[in-house]
């Protein structure tokens, strides 16, 4: 059921989001070009999603707490920047000076628990914190684009995460909903009819890095982009959350 | 320099790798009706490459040596795969019963050295390494492919890998040439004119991810596939190789 062909395609002249924007009008708009069918998938940046949801936070209303002082003397950080990171997050994972990987409240290990600085559109003083829950934003959002459009979609909200033993940072889902995020290929026979050696496929993060391609990084201004031809709802499996669980992390 | 739109396109008919096949000749036979164009990169899956390098090992010429039999103990593996996996490594970086996890000779940091048991296409006692040096093997075919059809082209080794704090597998590119595999934004603005956070995109391997989409993981035999649209060379940057060096891995 894997398909032979996939586009990725990113949505043209996406406006500047400020919060109470409605996201999912603002999307359907600019995909009649582009239209959504059965199978389509749209990937939303992250930022998109936390300047809607007002996620932004001014670091001059922050009384950092002593935790976060002395956290911010070791990492050479703003101490109202850690304090919010300590607020965001369930651990630290690793720090040192100008870095802390955290483990966010929702179970991603990232930089600063994801706090963003840059394209947040407001005063040096403000940072964007990560969605609320990514998870239910994503059935929302494939809620409001089923019920208009009569397909059966997907939805991806998307970042780029830093990765423990790569450099440079690939796209991964924080939330996703209407498909399977995991595919659970362990019952597959592979070629030689032997279990398979690659068994679980983190499908929703595969697809969140072929979006990043047309998406960008930078001042591109193209948060959204739609996958068109992967149809992963032929796929017989389950699909589960992607953050692996602290029980199996062995780096903490 | 992002593109809009993206066509990832697996190869039809893609006939079974043996050693000593000519990889370069199958891959541009497959790839007439696609064709290939200035931009165009090719995605390879390393099975076909370890196979076409006859990177097999059978298990029954190994000779364990004494450490390998104690972590093979540890581990509840083969002896002979353990030897294998350390003869690949230059550290084991992490183990419990089932899970090696190895830093590669190359600097890849994955389960069993990347040694696979699955869809090798021998006998049950044969396993296959990781190709001999993919960023070599990459900027060969990359020769052979842009002498045949003078156009400007890339070339991925990709891989399925495991990630520290993501269930499921993602892949990534083992080795690339003829494009950044780095994307160095550092010194471009954000939309309002500050640093970017995201500042290093790990561009080979989010295409090695869009790429393996249309692979697929198990019995579907399309080990290849070609990423239209993209023209990395636009980019002004310089490309660097992916694997993050010891001194700067906080998860040893």
């Amino acid at each position: 059921m894997t398909p032979r062909k996939l586009e990725v395609i990113a949505l043209d002249d996406f406006p500047f989001i400020s919060p109470g924007d409605d996201l999912a009008s603002i999307i359907l708009e600019r995909s009649h070009t582009a239209g959504l069918h059965d199978g389509d998938i749209l990937v939303i940046a992250q930022k998109i999603v936390s300047k809607a949801e007002n996620r932004y936070r001014n670091l001059n209303d922050i009384n950092p707490s002593t935790e976060a002082i002395e956290l911010a003397a070791e990492t050479e950080k703003d101490p109202s920047l850690v304090e919010l990171i300590l607020q965001e997050s369930v651990e630290i994972v690793r720090h040192r000076p100008s870095v802390i990987i955290a483990r966010h409240r929702l179970g991603y290990v990232l930089a600063n628990a994801g706090i963003d600085a840059s394209n947040v559109g407001r005063t040096r003083e403000h940072v964007l914190l990560l969605p609320e829950d990514p998870n239910k934003t994503c059935q929302e959002l494939l809620q409001v684009f089923s019920d208009s459009c009569d397909a059966r979609l997907g939805v991806i909200i998307n970042d780029s995460l830093g990765r423990a033993w790569r450099r440079g940072t690939a796209s991964i889902a924080l939330g996703s909903a209407g498909f399977p995020a995991l595919l659970d290929l362990r019952e597959n026979p592979d070629l030689d009819q032997r279990p398979l050696k690659v068994s679980m496929v983190g499908l929703a993060d595969e697809l969140a890095s072929a979006a990043s391609l047309v998406q960008g990084q930078g001042n591109e201004g193209r948060p959204v982009a739609i996958i068109k031809g992967f149809d992963p709802f032929n796929f017989e499996v389950s699909g589960t959350e992607l953050t692996r669980p602290e029980d199996e992390d062995l780096f903490r």
